[in-house]
């Protein structure tokens, strides 16, 4: 494949992404590519287009010397995979926009890229439409990064803004999201928080170098995030978003957490409602910087997977310059998280765990604690997820050090003893 | 130069960009760039390192073979011109942040990097930090761009900021602004709008591959607005900004200009404060996206230059795609814009030369008119940027086509006959 080849695609998946990146592809004649065939799971679907485009055999399209990429667009990660490692090892460029399959085989996938020398393109796996793996890669490449903060998924920003802004329960809040497509008809790996975790799993490969597995970062969804929670949040002016956040301790390792966050008025965060995504980074040199865009849509996801096929024409790979770069830094699980718990009876909050409580509120149908506990203790527990518990962060978040001499005061005072 | 060649840098220029780029390149020694020498003008100047370091003698980089990149970060745009020039005759990439310079010469600029083939990167002259040429250049290229949108001039933004928040006059805002080196004892380039239709110029190329001069673009700055405006702003909950803004209009030419406006509370550059540049950017696939950053300072500044002489070490070079694309737009005045009119005395305010008015006010001080005019009009007269005289583009601002019926019934309205 030489500099503004042409680019013949085989295109695996035709649902709502496969069917924009049809029409982009269409509508943008001047890029110089083609889809020469589409792999398909079931050839007796409706399609919008004649049905000697499709095909049923992965290998029509992977053993077609022809064609020179492989767009995967479907849903099966395990399937996904396959494809994307043939495709590789028989020498064709890839673009996926599978963030489950791409966090689940991260190191695999680094090393087929080093072995077959193949660019493996992913752009619309994180937020879809937003150029952030990319500048990630290129532009905040020498900046030193301090953190990236985010809201990387759709569907429960969706779901958690219109909890607030209409006052629903979540249950309602969910069944309006699928209704409008927002969400999946199995929502779990969005409101569990599993997407969050995937798409943050590969940010950090890009904004720190660090190769991570699913698990390993603390983190959780919103599906116990109740009314009385989106009340308490409605009486501070704050909202109620799933945050992912990455952050350098002082010890040069790095703290992650995806989590139910209050967020305040002043945060720009604030003001990204419904499906929209974006995400905050902060760096030495070039300070902070905030981009937000529409994170789901056939439209939006197809644009970054035409801007992924479109750099293949100058043979455009991610060089991974901070995991192949000379200082290399590692997740952390030692900081501190300060959080809001809201429980339906005190005893189902291991109390003893926390270094210390800021506030207690205690009524007759529940109870709301803020207090501070270590990241290492949530990480290996998982009371705070259970029914009837929600566990949101504060949205001063993430703590370094504790000062143990200003807690006891404050304890005390607490206590009604000072 | 070869890919992860050692760069060996000329710089030109010790300023605070200069000096924040000296610091910011000492922080980040994986990029194996070097400065080989700096130029300044005035070697009496007290520097914070050793005067080995220096020369007043351009030749000495120009003409060294083993500098592999110029660095041009003085003021003289004239000079500034003659050193890229030679540089880029001499083989030399060169980095360069000077709006006006590239601005005033980007046919030239065109000229003699296609003539000598080097690379020729100004990510810093747009918006400092924030990556926004690039990311037009390599990831908006194939989405059909609609319009972009932007706080684009730092000094201005504060001054306006400060005029709402603080209820301040111009004048202690801009002395605020100085104080605090938001703004140049000259202000006039940033004040008058010279600086934001210089960046509008750069990104009118790489967005939608139009070349023009500067005067072209209807374009004024913010040195009349008064506090009259500020506080007619606040009644109505809107912020005053010095936006910049290009449209594709429905017969696929482009509209565009530089104007203060009113921003309302649901615009994303309405929470765009202080010192703060961001840009809204409109595709048919990708929707809007919008991104916000420091648009001024030593170091996010220096943050881009360093972001470009990254970008060299593979050879990287803006390919102008949509200038030299098959399809090309140009520049029309011929559209239309709402714009408020705050006058001394109304007879300021040539009437005749508006379509319509949809709103007038008049008291005994001044009087105030919101009107459609032209952009041809306001583009080739000068009155509305006489002293006196406001003119504020209302927030929905560019308006393609008029339908005479609805305004006469409104005008009708307004005189009180129906």
């Amino acid at each position: 494949m030489s500099t503004n080849n042409n680019l013949i695609i085989g295109l695996f998946g035709f649902g709502v992404v496969g069917k924009g990146l049809y029409d982009a592809l269409n509508a943008t004649p001047s890029l110089n590519a083609v889809i020469r065939k589409i792999a398909i799971k079931d050839p007796e679907k409706h399609r919008p287009i004649a049905a000697e485009h499709f095909t049923t055999e992965a290998g029509e399209l992977l053993n077609d010397d022809s064609i020179n990429v492989i767009v995967e667009l479907i849903d099966d990660a395990d399937a996904a995979f396959r494809i994307v490692k043939t495709a590789m090892q028989n020498g064709k460029a890839v673009v996926s926009a599978n963030k489950k399959m791409i966090a689940a085989h991260f190191e695999e996938l680094l090393h087929l890229q080093q072995k077959y020398q193949v660019p493996f393109l992913y752009e619309a796996a994180c937020c879809a439409s937003l150029p952030i793996v990319r500048n990630l890669e290129e532009y905040y490449d020498n900046d030193l990064l301090q953190s990236i903060r985010g809201i990387i998924n759709g569907s429960t920003n969706y779901i958690l803004s219109k909890m607030q802004s209409e006052s629903l329960d979540y249950v309602p809040a969910l069944l309006q999201a699928q209704q409008l497509g927002f969400a999946e008809s199995n929502p779990t790996l969005d409101t569990q928080g599993y997407d969050a975790s995937n798409k943050l799993c590969i940010l950090l490969a890009h904004a720190f170098g660090i190769i991570s597995k699913p698990g390993e970062v603390l983190f959780s969804g919103i599906e116990n995030i109740s009314r009385s929670d989106t009340r308490y949040a409605d009486e501070k002016n704050y909202r109620i978003k799933l945050v992912a956040e990455a952050k350098k301790l002082k010890n040069g390792k790095l703290a992650a957490v995806v989590l139910p966050r209050f967020v305040d008025e002043k945060d720009d965060l604030f003001h990204v409602q419904d499906e929209f995504n974006a995400l905050v980074t902060e760096g030495v040199f070039a300070d902070k910087h905030f981009i937000k865009g529409k994170g789901a849509g056939a439209l939006p996801t197809a644009s970054a997977v035409l801007s992924d096929i479109s750099a293949l024409r100058y043979h455009y790979k991610y060089e991974y310059k901070k995991l192949y770069g000379t200082t290399t830094t590692e997740l952390s699980e030692d900081f501190f998280l300060k959080v809001c718990i809201r429980a339906d009876e005190i005893g189902l909050i291991p109390k003893a765990e926390f270094e210390f409580f800021e506030e207690l509120h205690n009524d007759l149908s529940q109870c709301r604690l803020i207090g501070v506990i270590h990241a290492g203790k949530l990480l290996h527990s998982s009371w705070w997820k259970e029914p009837g518990i929600s566990l949101i962060m504060v949205h001063d978040g993430i703590i370094e050090d504790i000062d143990y001499r200003k807690i006891r005061k404050r304890s005390l005072e607490l206590a009604g003893l000072v």
